[in-house]
């Protein structure tokens, strides 16, 4: 293996990634907001870029269709009915978000696609597969979780582990999951027609920025990635006594804020503690909220990724005996909900195999061993590992900036990685015909 | 001195009190929401308020006007043309507020008058003040502050030092404090005719709820106010860099809610350090506020009151170098503005020494030092330090709660409140007749 096994110029390589990245331009305009992006799942904005994502899927000779979740899957056969690879990513995004978070992947999948396609007639007027696979591209919605506060529902609907408990999530304005699900014209009852069986799929690649520096420390354009990280987060609540400031001293205090102050660096000070952990307090407010009022209760968020689950497990335990500490001594309570628990997953053996070529196969060398990455940010492929197997592409994120206007990838490293998930897709091609 | 002065039953005590807590509850009726008291300035409610207290006021003979600030003043007026003793408080309240705060003061002035007047004809149809100064009440709007983020506006008016640069500020509706006046009747280009000069006033007095718990420990029912406290205020914020919670290294992170949460906690272990010196972050957020996102800023307020003005002045210096030094390790940045400055207020002497007299007095003994209490508080005897002489009477707070349902005063404490202010007006009548 190893070789390259894509007969394609790098001319049109670099028109392809040229494509992408005008197309991620396309999509960053169509946003709920007139100055920032911010595309949610169930939204107009959701529809639009579906639309648009379908064109673009039904241009290179892709059936397309929208799946009982929102998910828009284009998809084109062989000559036969041989099973899918499935590519993907997801197209929502999180609010006053980059460009290319999900959605170069989306893009770089129908990209591969146009490359690997061959005519199924003489008049050149349909296509089809040429490998022992179909080839499908996925844009999955919601990976990011902005509207409902739940992450991977589109995906989860495809990997068939959609849990009915969500319909009544709410977002800001109070309307549910399943009211959202009806204004857009989909129906609850038939969310399970989004499930796919695994006889169905061959595998699942997705490619996407690293969403962190270690690509751009090393030097390096494009990674495999060796697991997803496990992620539990939560939301906690500290109780106090809201109390008038100028009147109050204090040791009649129950100061909601030091409390949860305390908590936010006791999460860092633990988490730094330990390799592979990282925990994050993202949202924090306190109330009542007055200038003179001592606050009465905070409400704030926990993310805490790591890429062993036990490891992860052990270090909240460690975390919930330093709170009952921390509020103890300054007579609050605590108390806490889990709104998430993914298990960490690992990526299949043979899909980390093909990718680690295809990375080499577009270096165009085959001595140096591409670098292996774990992913700490969640990916689609989470909810898709029970279904089929599953293999990712990093491609380097410059100073690793993610989940935010800054967010950015070049032109160079999106070519070299078109052509890494190509040969990729290939390679697993080739393993397929020789285990035939 | 420290006689009793005041030649009046313990039943008309007793029934004066239960009229100013029946009053209370009356005024608790008017508010702008059906479940909780609120009642902000130049409001519906303030329009209600006013009239309801000038009722109260025009029944025991006082004349009455609203001022150019839309305070509610009532005057009893002496047998020549002395100038007048001023007894207040105020009659606005935070937002979901207890019934006491300021209110009882007000209701508290109108019974000590209703218990020193005197006929002033054969018929008892006309009322005058038998002492060597007038008598008013005066209901000041807006002390807390609560719509347009300044406080004591009505007692600045007063005391002659109102800003014209407060006109612009605007309500949570975006209405101006000039529009404001405006639609309830009054005239922003005449509002200094609501300032009064020194020559007409001997003093001001106040009787107000504690807002804290030093007498509820000391089992005491009543106070001689020291001073009021010097409070400055500032909002502040942390900036950072809002990045991917998952993909983000610890040594890559600038997390503005660590570096604020340390501030937090260096504000209360400075201040604890200090007597006389409390500080408290009252309002709290992170943003952007994403489950999964490293916090990029925190806004933040501080509010800092002391005794002494240098002393605050002293601690905030500290204060900014430890933020400094804290955002400084952490790579934040970090800046401040300040909404609120205002010097500590001593209580004069004379009146200092009238109100323990009253104290005294009405504790039927003459022996114990009453304790005096420097309010941490502000009050509207601050805005009027600079035309007259202020002094004030505290009472008995259960638990010291304040600014919130909860807050509470015993009918006996009223009571002797009553007494106490009425004796501390007939020893400053004594005294001004010694001097004269």
């Amino acid at each position: 293996m190893a070789s390259a096994l894509l007969p394609v110029s790098p001319e049109r390589i670099a028109d392809a990634a040229r494509r992408v990245m005008s197309r991620c331009d396309d999509l960053a305009r169509i946003s709920a907001a007139p100055d920032r992006i911010e595309r949610v799942y169930l939204s107009p904005e959701h529809a639009r870029v579906n639309r648009l994502a379908a064109e673009w899927m039904r241009e290179i000779g892709m059936t397309t269709r929208q799946d009982a979740a929102g998910n828009q899957i284009g998809r084109l056969d062989t000559a036969g009915d041989e099973p899918a690879l499935m590519i993907g990513s997801h197209l929502d995004t999180v609010a006053d978000a980059g460009r290319y978070d999900g959605i170069v992947g989306v893009l770089m999948g129908i990209e591969v696609v146009r490359m690997l396609r061959e005519p199924a007639d003489d008049d050149g007027s349909s296509w089809r597969s040429p490998l022992p696979f179909a080839l499908e591209v996925a844009a999955f919605w919601d990976e990011e979780g902005t509207r409902f506060g739940k992450a991977l529902l589109g995906s989860s609907a495809v990997g068939g582990v959609w849990d009915d408990g969500w319909w009544d999530l709410a977002d800001a304005e109070g309307t549910t999951l399943a009211q959202a699900f009806r204004e857009f014209g989909l129906d609850p009852g038939r969310v399970g027609e989004a499930a796919r069986r695994s006889d169905e799929l061959v595998g699942y690649l997705e490619a996407h920025i690293e969403q962190g520096p270690e690509l751009h420390r090393s030097g390096e354009s494009l990674a495999v990635v060796s697991s997803i990280a496990s992620a539990r987060r939560f939301l906690l609540s500290v109780e106090g006594e809201a109390r008038h400031a100028g009147g109050t001293p204090y040791d009649m205090r129950r100061d909601a804020l030091l409390g949860a102050s305390e908590a936010a660096l006791a999460v860092e000070r633990i988490c730094r503690a330990e390799h592979h952990i990282i925990g994050t307090v993202g949202q924090f407010e306190a109330f009542p909220g007055g200038v003179n009022i001592v606050p009465g209760e905070v409400q704030f968020s926990l993310d805490l990724r790591g890429e062993f689950d036990g490891e992860r497990d052990r270090v909240w335990q460690r975390l919930t005996a330093e709170l009952d500490e921390i509020m103890g001594r300054r007579g609050l309570r605590w108390q806490h909900r889990e709104i998430h628990n993914a298990a960490a997953v690992a990526c299949a053996p043979l899909l980390q195999d093909v990718v680690r070529e295809g990375i080499r196969a577009a270096a165009g060398e085959v001595t140096d061993e591409p670098p292996a990455i774990f992913s700490r940010a969640g990916h689609d492929g989470m909810a898709l590992g029970g279904l089929t197997g599953i293999g990712m592409l990093f491609l380097r994120n410059p100073d690793g900036i993610s989940h935010h206007p800054d967010e950015d990838v070049s032109t160079a490293d999106v070519a070299r990685g078109i052509r890494a998930l190509a040969e990729s897709v290939l390679h697993l091609a080739a393993d397929r015909r020789a285990a035939a």
